[in-house]
């Protein structure tokens, strides 16, 4: 999506570590006006596929899947990386190991808010070596739902997420895919 | 606001411990056709105060400023609660205090994205005893931002928050008022 490739090549910075920041726009600012286009191709991606509910995990996922959710009048459902007090006992649970931040934690959701009567669009700002989506599948799955595909902003296609999640059957769309960074270029898909 | 107020009332469960618990439409799964009536209505409380940007805290913030940053044409800030690799050394810091999940923590914005000439809406979810706004409101001030007000979802009047930041001369606008909870009921300021 040339908008977006766009703007990652004006404000992206890729790090020695193989992490893009992109914290001036996605995931610490969020221009909204951007993401607003971002859900708007997310919609003509997925639009006709019966979507009942959209599925993210917190923080930076929260804002995208939100605006994309108007788009598909469907409610957003965020996982939690924590189990706080203020949830049911009755959860899915899986756990991610997250490339970012190197660490391991276990995200859950509400068995009220996730049936097998759902048609649910997973959405989330970065697909790296696929850990979280792996984790939200599992959780849909365990609610016996069905995973329509995943909408990623940014997929790191050096990384090994994207293959893995198509060889499971997965439908995903990257509106940005970056082929190879290093600290001053950053190379896109075609 | 009675279209927030009818479905706190219908949806909204209160817990023994003093907290209502609102998982079905606001901070676990989200209603966004309800948000956008609820960002509209920010937009009518503080459309005139020239914001140039609106401040939050991961994760069940994000998603009511998002879609409340639409009416304003303003980017969205969200503070982190950790402080990750992907952010810069260069961060404004204050400590936090959670009522619903009785633990400390540090909330961090980056410096890049506040600066003394920004006039800054807070928003957020609830407002209890009010530690999450004054952190807020305090990176704000070490920025040398002004603070223009604060929009909370839900206010919960019988405890010591809404006091606390009007008391620093901070204007506080919550779109439901509630003045006490027990098990069964929910009662409202008129």
């Amino acid at each position: 999506m040339e908008i977006l490739n766009k703007k990652i090549r004006e404000c992206g910075k890729a790090e020695k570590n193989g992490i893009l920041k992109v914290d001036s726009f996605l995931n610490h600012q969020i221009d909204v006006a951007l993401i607003n286009e971002l859900g708007k191709e997310f919609y003509r991606l997925f639009g006709n596929c019966g979507v009942t509910k959209i599925l993210t995990v917190e923080a930076s996922g929260i804002g995208v899947a939100c605006i994309t959710a108007q788009y598909f009048s469907v409610p957003v459902l965020f996982a939690k990386k924590n189990k706080p007090k203020s949830i049911a006992d009755g959860v899915y649970a899986a756990s991610v190991n997250s490339f970012t931040q190197a660490t391991n934690y276990d995200i859950t959701v509400s068995k009220n808010y996730l049936s097998k009567n759902d048609k649910v669009l997973i959405i989330d700002d970065f697909l790296a070596k696929g850990s979280a989506l792996m984790g939200l599948i599992s959780l849909i799955h365990e609610a016996g739902g069905a995973v329509v595909g995943a909408g990623v902003v940014i997929e790191k296609t050096f990384q090994s997420g994207g293959e893995l999640i198509r060889s499971k059957g997965v439908r995903v769309e990257a509106l940005a895919k970056i082929k190879s960074m290093t600290e001053n270029s950053i190379e896109f898909e075609d």
